[in-house]
């Protein structure tokens, strides 16, 4: 059996099969998954199977006309059968749609495979869950009010904990409407629908205009002007009708113009008119209905879903004004890159995907995915999406405070900070010097150029369209340059360096333990330790400003000189602030580390050892895979037992349980806390102080991240673009130290020299 | 001035006008109102304004198509102003509607009237809410699927209190929607709305099929079959999609069915399957938001109003089960035979009609209105009207109990009933052959055989149509009966009779109240005078079966011969219950007479005259304008002072008010206990006994009528086919005596030899 299937290009309005990429992709999935899913509804087929990709897999997406019937079952033989083998046995048709039913017995007898029915409502909600708990930047909300104000149109739903908030309401668009009303993870129950969807706009406008496909219709639409048919509030008072608050500008009649125009202006009505006038007749009257049945339901978030949207602006426009209009701002509407695979990705992670019985639990049962771009294509600015990769389990960190936006600071507005961000991360030359410097091999070679170029166009492309991919951040180019190098099968580049790395700190150990071991107090101790974890987070391979350093003397700076590149503790802009003083050690800690090398031996271990001596439960949690010189779970594991001849502190404390080293799941250099492994999840579910290193960890994200427990993050300000956004200087030091009942912060910062340990 | 308006026939689809024969007649009103409303909407303009007519005057009702306001000016101009005269100074155009806004100018500058501009919504209440409770049989119910059951499709709202209840909810259908949550007499707001409404229905039609009206697109609409357009729920499903209750008949996608053809078929698709699908899609649409809307505000009656609806019957049926269908039948739709002209009749009716600063008052405020079909025009079975006559303001009966039904049978089945009723009714020649006895003149000759031809007209048509001008009842019959000859000129052909049958039955009247007197007890005193009013109630020229009789020895049949006529207390059907016993005498009673001649002289006279000697005040009720022979209040005003001679108990108990003569506001052989004249309802507003005589007044209506006090029906059943109806013979007495805590009846009636009085 062969599920290894191609990116196959589908173009739902033509026959042969045309590309999309909204593909999901399962690093850690080894195992076969001989499973696909189709959603056949009245005008659309859409269809999601497996296919081994690397490490894991992908899901692929496609959609058809439903017309073609012929042609889908085609497709889906091609998925399911290799050139020259056997139909397995076991594989499944996950179907669900009207056309589940209505075509059981066609797949039934011409594909040979089990074919089992969802039920298409259970499904959506199934596959809305699966991309709202999964998908980062999956929703959105898009208002063109917000043009006018210097900013974009649309808005990525930044809290990680606000998307998957029940209850909501979803109105799936497709050739028919069905509004479900969600409470929880299964719970649901279809409140309301309407038969004025997708196929009304469609069908109309095939009888109204020459346009032969949906995309079409939708280019026409936004060339037209709708005032020409319809009938304003205008046309009937002269002006508004003020009494009751209606504009001349509202649309009092659609196509209530027309009756009016004589015979020979009727056969001159302009296509592109008529498109608009229709296509607002539809997504007002949808907003409209959503909005009166969330009222009813006391529901204040609606997700439009469904081929109908297609990421149209003018669609997603009059759809969100509408519902605005009619709630007056108390219901939100929103938005879904993935907008038309709902069904049909509920349908693939519902129950068993396999028919063996020896197989108790779903592959994908408790999977999560991390979403691909590297081989993204480009759709429309609203859908370009990338694939997803398995990452294990993962939930929140308990002690986070609600809402919670990783990233600090996102690119809304006029697309500024993009352009510094990209330009200040467009450079991939040293990656590929990087490369080329440890693997001479022409297999090496040629994939760091497709690296190379893969990075460039993506670069080029948001260069363009900063929000193509999802809302822009420092932490999303950065995962973007991760996902190109492992794409092209560079899955830790840094490797040989962070060996080196943390050979050479290794050697610096013992003398750094004892330095701090004969200062005269705690508190002494304790600001030591903090300048070391500084200075050690001065070897990032990731922060350009630091890379020519780097490369130039790799692994021979000592810790002092790094050090004496950190601005000295006096521009701070907030030293007035008076000390704050930690008062207690902790019972229990958890500190997520950053780099490899003097970072994690020299910085990391000894501030670990100060807390093991005081009777402190620690819990190290690194990356999960490599991402840049950042230090992984295996690495740490593998690094500590090393340590015992220098000082025995750590193996012992790893021995008995005083020590943990865990993997946090992210494959990223920033962190999201509500991503993390299920397993740290668990372990940290009592922790009573968070440390959170790194610029990537506790300055692009988690900066304004709030806990229930007191938390620490250390790091330098090594982005001259970030440092010049949250008010400091290149090169300034970031120590945080914050209590539960702080008030929220913004961009202030405390000092290190202000921090203190009480005896 | 000259506001006399033929009924100018205007068609809203072409540029000349054509009749609407929507007029409503004002008999009593014989000030000029120079009133002039418009309801100037985005499609159609809507003109109510008065004529001269008869005693009263009319109002009259015409639309245009907005777009030719050059001749809805040049309309309006022939209706302001006379031949030869300057135009009156004092006339007002009402206008409201967009239009009112955008032609104010033009019709200020071009008419020379003074233009007062009303507000759209407040004149859509004020309208609506004139018909609610002016016009009897404004309000019905339609749904097909009491076809199935015999039934007929339209149902008129029969409950007299019930259609004039709050809250409601009022969506008016014009070229666009509004939706208007109403809560008292002017209190309401205008709570949704939506651009799908009757233009957009039109102005697409416009562009997808030939039809060049609305009409004939509704007449498209009739013989389209909206599934080879539509996309139903088999289509997808193959058949229900049980799990959520779809059928697989509903309507998935309006139009979907398109989406799948090839451009051949589409250029095939069948013009009346378009109508019939957009036809559903707006209707099925609009029930949908006006149910939510309805929902939302606790609302369980939907008005729908406005020129969309035209009666058409698919309109109705959709809107009607759309209602149904989302409420699970907590929701009622409800039609309105003036559907139209509710803005334009608000207007007409707001505020003062006169410029003029000496009249305070407005010439219609507080006045009542009577439908008068005489000269009703057919526009379809739904909407066919006639026109209104003022009755003075009038009122329910305080100790009426709701729900009132005044009609005892009303034909909603197979239309049997109407088809008898019509039948035993249908004879004009003995009203002819008694005009021509009593008036010879050629013109006489003339209006009578007008009379006739205009009579059978409508007898035929409504063999045809039973339910062309409103729910059929015998009341509606007589009614219109009266109406011709009215129309006629005929308004009183019985009144050399009456006087006759007065005059020989006041000869009888000495003996008859000393025979009475000379009884042994009250109790057989009050049987005998029951007796004698079901004996003179046999005096009755209206009942067919009598006719022949009546016309053979008018005025000399003694009282014994004719209760010789009415069945001996043998037969009745509920002979076996216990006797009811009156068992005080009442201090207040209201009694309804009947019949002029012995039935008032000998029945009524003598049963008061028992009353007021025992203490009670009476108060005698009689028809404000005549109908049959029935005594007027006038007549029986004139009448009891001539009995000083005889006993001068009536006269002395009128002098001293313990006995009064009322008008109650009525000019029908029947009686609607909802309809009575103001200053009847006021002194009748602390009765303790009411009594009903008569078959008009006790069998045709008022037979379930229910009270809060004691209420006494007398009358004989002189209709076959009613006596039928409710299990009794022909010439059956009723004499049906209810307390307020009796359980309903149905058709059950009491007879006289059980009702006794306490000694």
């Amino acid at each position: 059996m062969n599920l290894h299937g191609a990116s196959i290009v589908v173009d739902p309005e033509a026959a042969a099969p045309s590309a999309d990429a909204r593909h999901i992709a399962l690093p850690h999935q080894s195992d076969l998954v001989p499973t696909i899913a189709i959603d056949v509804g009245g005008s659309l087929a859409k269809i999601v199977w497996f296919s081994q990709h690397g490490q894991g897999g992908r899901l692929n997406f496609a959609k058809f006309e439903t017309a073609r019937i012929d042609a889908i079952i085609h497709f889906l033989k091609a998925r399911a059968i290799s050139a020259d083998e056997a139909m397995h046995p076991a594989i499944i048709l996950k179907a669900t749609g009207g056309g589940a039913y209505k075509f059981h017995d066609r797949f039934t007898q011409e594909l040979g495979v089990v074919v089992r029915k969802e039920d298409e409502m259970a499904a959506l909600i199934t596959g809305l869950n699966f991309l709202l708990q999964q998908i980062p930047n999956e929703v959105f909300t898009y208002d063109e009010r917000r043009v006018a104000q210097g900013q974009d149109a649309m808005r990525y739903e930044t809290d990680a904990f606000h998307a998957a908030q029940y209850p909501y309401l979803l109105v799936n668009i497709g050739s028919g409407v069905s509004m479900l009303k969600v409470t929880g993870p299964q719970a649901f129950e279809r409140v309301n629908g309407t038969s004025l969807g997708g196929g009304t706009l469609w069908g109309l406008l095939s009888l109204l205009t020459k346009a032969s496909s949906f995309d079409e219709m939708l280019a026409l639409a936004s060339q037209g002007d709708n005032k020409n048919v319809d009938m304003l509030v205008g046309d009937i008072y002269g002006g508004d009708y003020g009494k009751i608050g209606l504009k001349g500008s509202t649309i009092a009649s659609s196509f209530g113009k027309v009756i009016r125009m004589s015979p020979e202006e009727r056969a001159h009505v302009k296509e592109p008119d008529i498109a608009r006038s229709l296509l607002f007749l539809i997504s007002n009257n949808l907003a409209q209905i959503a909005y009166l049945t969330a009222q009813h339901h006391a529901i204040d978030r609606i997700y439009f879903s469904g081929f109908f949207i297609r990421a149209h602006p003018t669609t997603m426009n009059t759809l969100s004004y509408g519902v605005h209009y009619w709630s007056k701002g108390a219901v939100q509407a929103l938005f879904l890159r993935h907008e038309g695979y709902l069904g049909a990705l509920g349908a693939f992670f519902t129950g068993d995907s396999v028919a063996s019985s020896s197989r108790q639990r779903a592959p994908f049962d408790g999977a999560a995915f991390a979403e691909d771009f590297a081989k993204a294509e480009v759709i429309t600015p609203y859908t370009a999406v990338g694939s997803l990769a398995t990452v294990g389990r993962f939930g929140p960190l308990a002690c986070l405070r609600r809402p919670y936006r990783p990233d600090t600071i996102h690119s809304t507005g006029s697309g500024r900070d993009a352009l510094l961000w990209i330009n200040s991360m467009k450079r991939a030359s040293p990656f590929v010097e990087l490369i080329q410097a440890h693997d001479p091999s022409p297999s090496a070679a040629l994939r760091a150029a497709e690296f190379s170029r893969l990075y460039r166009d993506h670069m080029e492309r948001l260069e363009k369209e900063p929000h193509l991919y999802g809302h822009l951040s420092l932490r999303f180019l950065l995962d973007l340059r991760e996902q190109c190098l492992r794409e092209m099968g560079f899955s830790d580049i840094f490797a040989p360096i962070k060996a080196k790395d943390t050979e050479i700190a290794l050697q610096s150990l013992a003398a750094c333990v004892a330095a701090t071991d004969a200062l005269a107090s705690d508190r002494e101790r304790f600001l030591a330790l903090v300048s070391n974890v500084l200075a050690g987070n001065m070897y990032d391979w990731g922060a350009a400003a630091l890379q020519d350093a780097l490369f130039c003397g790799a692994g021979s700076m000592p810790l002092s000189s790094a050090a004496a590149k950190i601005n000295p503790g006096t521009a701070s802009h907030d030293s007035n602030s008076s000390p704050r003083i930690i008062t207690a050690f902790p019972r229990k800690m958890l500190l997520f580390t950053d780099n490899s090398g003097p970072d994690a031996v020299l910085g990391i271990l000894p501030l670990a050892r100060f807390f093991l001596q005081r009777g402190t439960h620690v819990i190290l949690a690194a990356n999960d895979r490599p991402a840049l010189n950042d230090i992984t779970a295996e690495e740490l594991t593998a690094l500590i037992p090393r340590t015992r001849t220098i000082d025995p502190v750590w193996a012992d404390a790893l021995a008995r349980g005083q020590l943990q080293v865990m993997d946090s799941g992210s494959d990223s250099t920033c962190l999201d806390l509500t991503r993390l492994a299920h397993a740290l999840v668990d372990a940290a579910a009592d922790i009573d102080f968070v440390v959170i290193e790194g610029m990537g960890r506790a300055i692009h994200t988690n900066f304004l991240a709030r806990f229930t427990v007191p938390a620490l993050k250390i790091g330098v300000f090594k982005n001259a673009h970030v440092a010049e956004a949250l008010g400091v200087r290149l090169f300034d030091p970031l120590v945080k130290f914050e209590l539960p009942d702080d008030p929220p912060t913004d961009a202030s910062c405390i000092r290190c020299e202000t921090l203190s340990i009480q005896e």
